[in-house]
């Protein structure tokens, strides 16, 4: 569906139908199809720095979008904002929801100065035009609805802008835990499928004592849903929002009712339970929320790196690693060696896990940077907040689908291991006594003999008896009985 | 009270009272009057890192000996430890955890590689000599008692050393817990002292819209609020805790009713609601408890950071800053200048935010390092997140007592500043309009005029009118009211 | 200029253009219009991460294929590929390098895992695909001219990637030292402009002792002069590559005489004094040159961060902060307060800084996560370098042109300031002694007085006396001489 | 050498010895014995943060008492100072860098604020009195000889601190270089050892062409030796220093002549070539040198992280891991399983370069909190940077010592994965094409077969021929030769 855009080339406009717009700079025109004015002008001449539009990242649109038509709304319902101009600001935000098009009108760069001011006023000038739209009026007739005066009213950038990145996270959340639970599936039918298979437990990459790789897959997946647990939890602060604050948080120029009606409005168009913050004052230049969240994101890229790096231990080889189980082979690994395939979806999220801990750090110095009654550098917070959660969610589903869902195990490989692991003698100290273990664990190394052959040959223990003790279901689990009082 | 040594200069000890202990790489001299063995001898000589020992955490080392008692009581309540050897170990940990002079016991280096393992090592020995002690014993005399069959039943390192740092860590949290106390009641003091005092609220380093100092006190107290809250609920994670899961977490050679038992007796003993954690395997390599209290460590930090900032700026002067704040004065400033004094105490916590910062970092990092079962850098995370708590805790004391304390408002300046700001302004809006008021608000700036003498020479507003309007409680809350229906 | 794609619809072409090419993993169509083929295919499913193609980093595409062209060039000397082949993909590197429109063929995006295979890959299919319309066959005609037998020959990923980014990276630096030199030279214009200008120095907040404007100017000029230095620096270790060490370094598959016959081919194809490692094997995992580039753009973003910070600090105000300079007006600053105007600038350089310290941490991680011979996160790094460079050089001309060029004083406030300023009273210790200076100093802050007024009041010294000591040249160098011998 | 406290008891002393001081907060009672006086003793009280003090860096505080000397000797020669004052300085300076019992009066903590004031202090408070001392006076006697007038004589604690930050970090890279040089020794002997070991190399963690373990330990010592370059070279950037500047870098209240004449004596006292910074001004606030040096450490951090992930990796095992080395046991790894070896050493290596790594961000933050004319976090810097220094070498020296000198080769294994490795199938490439390799390697694989014997089966090459290509010194460099034209 093409965005509409009625009424370019009429008064206000020069040639071929542009329009010239003015702010207290003076005057700047304003290119035909632009919904957006001289305020977004400007920023698109001040900040050429990333080529990344906040348009690109579509729930923040839908975030501050949401705002404005809660504002409206609001407003009409406490006699500010009359009926016609009111209702065409609300139709033109539901227009902008549904209709991605017009994201393409939200074109000033994601990293820029002003705390936000440029992409409020973004979204209040394309809202304005397109309200002008339904109202039959042309681009740039401010004097009939203004981006400031109307859709603007009763906030500042300083509250609007901090709620519209919430929002837009709490709607970025849900695909980034839509993926969880698929790699979580895709952990646990592993998990399953792996439940018989005996091998080696590896501490300090030495081996240690045995385990089933249905277990060490099961620990995968209870990382990840301890992970959907906990950005969940985090993701949830962002329901606490400082709007009607206006400025500063003493909500200066708003009515003493507004605060309550617009968090009303925000629950009711979002269906999510919106609360105002109860220090407005603090509120305003709080980026805690965000600082957290980001450590909620390491977290779980630190989850996602370590088991990838384990997954590519795992199926190191295919000869002279572990090479416990396969990893689906994707494409080839090698312009030189024939045959050569390399772990490259892990590898990719290692990587991803790596930015989304750089953005953590960028987030901590931009939190750093707040001064007295605000912080002005939550941009560069919401773009590498929007941007780890983004690529978070593409490196997740690729490593499911395209990694976890295809993992076979080599269980020749994983009995051979295990079959020559010394660690197992660990399981027969409480019958054979940790001395007696500790000189057949240095025998078999330096004679590079199993333990199980030299206890045969010496007779220590029946092969039925011994049978039983290595038992995989005995090795697994909690597993000394006491014998007598 | 002085560390009981009985026993040294017995048999295995050599010249004036050393002993000689062995193990699997040959025999080491024991100094006379150390209660640690052989093990902890290894580790001092591989481990020369730091020079900061465990023993000077001391929540760590109630950590550890507190989980042995656990131990030492589960294993009786089983049945696998004589009510002779329980009990002195029982009684051996009762006395370090009463007397502070066994720390000095705790000597291996906190850096040190391992997984923890030298420091279970240094515990399982010391508790076992002063044990052996209680038995009449000598130091070293393991046939009657032995650290790892006796002090270390059924534990690993790897579920040891985990569970006691959780324990150390809830530990440090209560005093840092009663310093945030400090500090929110000395800002909620002053809040109220600067209630009335109208001053000049400032976004982006510009002048803005009023608000009072007290408003601005009182911000910095709900962010320490938020804080208190945020630490206790990410340090309540560490109620959960991997012991019985021994070696990888299969609670191999563990009775299957040793987990819930020891679990039982460590409630019983730390009167915390400490739980095992679901899946065993996958809590002995997670440290992500660890990377998020980090996160709230560093968010924590950074509030205090940006407090700091502020009131470095909002004191900053005497002559040419800002000047609406006195800072206490605690020391001289300048050896050259003659009366400079400076914002030395917020400069230092601005300092133990960014160690913090650092520290998380580190934390990361060791959290990406684990491999397989196990994260063997768990010895690294512990000292700088005991380290980051410590230093949090002296910075805040200090800021509660020597600078928050002592703060006094410049009632005069922030009068002054107030009626300068051009700022004010906006306050005129809803009566005057947008495009009055910054053509007010332009002549103000170009001509060095008060924007409220403009107003009265412009005959604009009544002096009541006007005065009215700019009454502190009218510009600092919700102010506009409808006139019409 | 269009991309020729000359061929496309001839054998081996499915429906409507496509064609399909076959790797070990099986067949897959090759859409219309695409010189790529079936490795980049994969690699296109594998990472969809992050939307940035390896196309967008212009510089690195460059090096890329400079490298495939120097290896041909020595191939063609040494015999080994025929002068038809060479010509043929020489020439498609030269159409490459000079027509941008090719740059859309370089489609894998910039997260990917598998150590730049992908990205080597995709230089060899569309190189060998130009090749072919050279050759005047169509794309895919492999059996004529083969992405890896001919275009890749004597190479391999892990020589040719790492040198194609430090090629990339050289070209990248150019510009940035381009902004440098302009930002230098602006400073460098205000630092003449503002030097006749007494003001207050400051430090840690504090009224400290005068200075001039100029000087203060001067000194960001000189750190400019500083970080142009040190980036041209280590910039300079780039042009040691690993190319000819192929796979590990050992330089399997080459000519003994290869090595030093592709390092002067790219040499004469760049101009730059480009070396082997001297020891290929350690070069071929090592990103250390990275890191300390990363480390270098971390300090230029941190001086340009101290001076953003600066510059904002010393225009705050308008009326309540210090006011000494007047950034310009460049985008109106608030949606609610009429006629304020934000250092949007300087926050945006901040900003940009903020994420160049983050990619250093990314960086570092990657750097950490090189394993035996060869690290597979070197994409990543190339994607933070790249975008550090970028931003950083778009800030800074953003900063220059839109900031420091319009940037005046207000005199008339830097005299006030400074005839009130006490710290002034340093100067005349020489002359009156630090205890008669310290009384002075606080008589005059207790009494809020000018210390001068005091001095002249008591008659401590001559109006000209005065006068001579505290001219703006003695106060601001050093001032005091020897009476006597 | 106990330290001389002569003069402890009388005048100005109370009771038991002590001392009563003043400043501008008042008096105070410095405890017998103690040689530092009033500012210090504010600072105790001021800074309980750490409880590191500036003593234990003992380069700093040979760094601070060499500028006074140097300072001392300056304005004795321009004729500021009298002999007996410049004399007794002199030799309290001499004093006190010969004897390091006198550290134990440099009490400030290192985590302080201010600038480094009371690191400043603290030492001309000790001078002094020391001085006092040489003079026949006893401590606190300042109107003798005064800790600001005659030992802080013409500097400031903004050109003193940092010049003698510098200072001592020239003094404590010489150890690190030291631990360097053993490291490399170390390596290059294991390098020489192993040389004739044919083993896998791995790339992405999977086998792919051979080498040799000479120089796979060849490219550890080639890493070493780069940084022992790096190291040096960053370091040297300290030799440039802003001694003169005083408060600001103007050099008020200085003789025109004296920061040369002081930069002469330093470079006497150091036997260095210290030079001034060009702009005082900008190199009193520039802590740029700091980070660039913080960049290399971590540099150099991370090249001993990756080295100690590859030896933890190589000799993985001892049965189911890569086990190509062993590592010396230096301590039992289990408490749980008998026989357990764990890589201890290099884990605490890792875990340093995290640490490092950590303290580069906190550097980093330090260094973005410059404003105006100063720093006032160079102190956290100080920190950071000598403990990391000291950290990394110790680290290095146990490494070298207690692991690398202890590494021995398994070649039986080593052989016997290169024997099985399917990656050798690249060096037949030339010879038997790219297809028929990839189809051989993939029958190896599926098949479970060496592709050797693949080989001699199909009559592919004569075992002659064979044998001549995988000669190891065939296989381990570039080894294609042309056969004709």
């Amino acid at each position: 569906m093409p965005v509409d855009q009625t009424g370019a080339g009429g008064p206000g406009t020069g040639q071929s139908g542009c329009r010239v717009e003015r702010d207290l700079l003076g005057d700047v025109t304003i290119p035909p199809g632009a919904l957006w004015g001289v305020h977004t002008k400007r920023a698109l001449d001040n900040f050429p720095i990333s080529g990344t539009t906040i348009g690109s990242f579509s729930e923040l649109v839908q975030g501050l979008v949401t705002v404005k038509q809660a504002a409206a709304r609001a407003n009409l319902a406490l006699g500010y904002l009359d009926r016609t101009r009111a209702g065409a600001i609300d139709g033109a935000c539901q227009r902008i929801l549904e209709n991605p098009a017009y994201r393409e009108q939200f074109v000033v760069d994601a990293m820029q100065g002003g705390a936000g001011t440029s992409t409020n006023m973004n979204a209040n000038e394309v809202i304005a035009n397109v309200a002008l739209g339904i109202l039959g009026e042309k681009p740039g007739a401010y004097d009939v609805l203004h981006p400031n005066d109307h859709v603007n009213m009763a906030q500042s950038t300083n509250d609007v802008y901090p709620t519209a990145l919430r929002l837009g996270l709490l709607l970025a959340v849900d695909p980034l835990m839509a993926a969880l639970d698929g790699l979580h599936g895709a952990l646990d039918e592993k998990a399953r499928a792996f439940d018989g298979i005996l091998k080696v437990g590896r501490t300090q990459l030495r081996d240690a004592v045995p385990m089933t790789l249905g277990q060490e897959f099961g620990a995968f997946r209870t990382a990840v849903a301890m992970e959907i647990r906990s950005i969940r939890e985090h993701a949830a602060a962002f329901e606490q929002v400082n709007l009607g604050g206006t400025a500063i948080g003493t909500g200066l120029n708003t009515d003493p009712r507004y605060a309550a009606t617009v968090m009303a409005e925000l629950r009711a168009l979002t269906g999510r339970p919106m609360t105002g913050s109860p220090d407005l004052i603090e509120a305003t230049s709080d980026v805690g929320a965000f600082v957290l969240f980001s450590g909620a994101l390491k977290r779980l890229a630190l989850k996602l790196s370590k088991m990838s790096s384990d997954l590519r231990l795992l199926s190191s080889g295919p000869r002279t690693g572990l090479g416990e189980i396969v990893l689906p082979a994707v494409q080839a690994g090698s312009s030189i060696m024939p045959g050569k395939v390399n772990p490259v979806i892990p590898e990719a999220v290692n990587q991803v896990a790596y930015l989304v801990a750089g953005h953590d750090l960028t987030i901590t110095m931009c939190a750093d940077g707040g001064q007295l009654q605000l912080n002005p550098f939550e941009p560069m917070i919401g773009y590498c907040l929007f941007t780890s959660i983004r690529t978070l969610r593409a490196a997740i589903e690729t490593l499911t689908t395209r990694c976890i869902d295809g993992i076979s195990a080599d269980q020749a490989r994983c009995r051979y291991l295990s079959d020559i692991n010394i660690g197992i003698i660990t399981a027969l100290v409480p019958v054979l006594g940790y001395d007696t273990c500790s000189t057949l664990a240095r025998r078999a190394l330096s004679e590079n003999r199993k333990v199980t052959d030299l206890i045969m040959e010496g007779g220590l223990l029946s092969p039925e008896r011994l049978s039983a003790l290595l038992r995989p279901d005995a090795l697994t689990r909690p597993n000394v009985g006491r014998q007598t009082g």
